[in-house]
């Protein structure tokens, strides 16, 4: 059994930056392109930090044709910022999260109705705003408490196309059908894992994210949305690279990394459910409708033949554990 | 502000065997006694290993005046096994494990019906069951699904005595109120943590047990039943200590080591609620009526004078991280 996908996209990356981003970037270039989070050390606020970040990835990407779209951490830019980061190329849209959220958030917005003035000219403008989803709250209620938000967002602003980034609950899967302006993207490991796989058995630092997995009733939700070849819901990673030691540690970090795997794991996913038709839509044809983007031409043939995981991908003095470290998949790019 | 507490008994400690052992007897010396758990490698389950396990429990306490109350592994022993292990010396119960749940539970109970006949015997003998109450399901459903067996077993066997080990949900609590043969032992950790401090920032492996840290609203019901002096509800630490380099790596071990300082930080958590005058009775008063225990007199007076915790208990080749470890906590023992 085989599949051929025309330029797959990730609409969710982190490809970090300095000698990380020479590992990562590479290991996404089965992809198209992806949209590239701009959560880094500092975070990307300005087109001109958004450009030399661009050039870096480009760098990384050593020749390879893929598409990095560029995501600005949200501020609250006035209409000419909005203006000159809609004018700057490879600009994607706005990434919002709440202050201290996940992973280098602090400079998050910690007052949403702060961002209203910068919501409406956003929306005039057509530029995406794309949202991490969750609360303060207790970890497994965080994402469905943020529905709220999502709601009023999408009341407000019904012509602003708003992502809920990495769902992980059956509750806003049920969301998107309130609001056409609402859409979504969905993870590898969430398709996959529930917290009993994180925490039920021994602890696996390796399947530990955010949002964390959640309970199986949703990701029985995610599954038979995504397999069921749902319209707004889009592929994207959230792959998140950390050192091995930020990972195996005590206070591990959150996160998954998922890319170079990605594209063999979801289609044998997709496969074991009868529902390969679904992958060409749910990989790339849901974000292209979307947000109208053309990305390059490129051609990914996946089939039934396994392969093996490694232990980690290494380079650049940089060591990442990927998910499934060591075991074999059933399926592999041709 | 200080408190003298008579005789404390720690109804539910694992002191595991070897150097550890050794290590840790000595650091649960400032309680009168404890239930010793039989899940080694190979468990606990007829007389002579119990009693060869309590000669060295009793050597590794170097003296120490400390009752070890032996918990013995539950097979399905007939009425001339049961009659020789409450014959033996240092006896206390059977602690029923479903089969693969927890720690070295390999050995349990696969199939309840199958226990009958030996709790029907332990029932007309007066032998304790202890038994750690969770399902094969959810993580987070575990012990919940379990409550169907606690109903069932207290029913059948209403003059067993039968203790709910280190329970975490408001859904066991309540259940206390159906079964006047029921009890329950509760950690430390169950009172102060949930799943936001293991999973909700960082990833926290000391903080890891099984049964995990539930919901806001479960820790509510434990904290309100304990300070409220409910009667058949007893400190338990299930203080489990694992050598770090099995804590602070992926598929960690599941445990909290919580020995050392659980009288202190209970008699601060009391004090901060003003109840300290409900302590007596959850870690000794409770335990002594519900089974006619009578230990060793021994004083203990917990002041408010704030202690250190160590980083880590080291001795005899081992090392062992505690709970709070490198933090200061307000009371200490004086």
């Amino acid at each position: 059994m085989e599949i051929t996908l025309e330029s797959p996209l990730d609409m969710h990356l982190h490809l970090r930056d300095g000698e990380m981003l020479k590992l990562t970037a590479p290991l996404s270039a089965a992809f198209a392109g992806a949209v590239v989070m701009p959560n880094l050390v500092p975070p990307v606020t300005t087109p001109q930090m958004m450009s030399a970040y661009a050039e870096r990835v480009h760098a990384a990407l050593e020749g390879a044709a893929f598409t990095p779209y560029m995501a600005l951490f949200f501020t609250a830019l006035d209409e000419a910022a909005l203006a000159a980061a809609k004018a700057t190329p490879g600009f994607f849209g706005l990434k919002l999260y709440p202050a201290g959220i996940t992973t280098n958030s602090e400079g998050g917005v910690a007052n949403l109705k702060e961002a209203d003035r910068t919501l409406h000219i956003m929306e005039e403008m057509g530029i995406p705003l794309l949202v991490h989803g969750e609360s303060h709250g207790f970890v497994m209620d965080r994402e469905q408490e943020f529905l709220a938000v999502y709601r009023d967002l999408a009341t407000r602003f019904p012509k602003l196309t708003i992502s809920m980034e990495h769902i992980t609950t059956a509750a806003a899967v049920k969301l998107l059908d309130e609001f056409p302006n609402l859409c979504a993207t969905v993870t590898l490991q969430h398709l996959l894992i529930t917290l009993d796989d994180v925490a039920g058995g021994a602890l696996q630092p390796h399947l530990f994210c955010k949002p964390i997995a959640k309970r199986p009733e949703d990701r029985e939700a995610l599954l038979s949305a995504v397999l069921g070849g749902h319209g707004r819901i889009m592929f994207g990673s959230d792959s998140a690279p950390h050192p091995r030691h930020r990972k195996e540690a005590c206070g591990c970090a959150a996160g998954v990394f998922t890319a170079p795997l990605a594209l063999p794991k979801l289609a044998e996913l997709f496969a074991s459910h009868g529902a390969l038709d679904k992958l060409q839509g749910f990989v790339s044809g849901n974000a292209r409708r979307i947000y109208g983007l053309n990305p390059v031409e490129k051609k990914v043939t996946l089939h039934d033949v396994p392969m093996q995981v490694p232990a980690a991908y290494k380079g650049y003095g940089e060591t990442v554990v990927p998910i499934y470290a060591g075991q074999e998949i059933g399926w592999s790019v041709k």
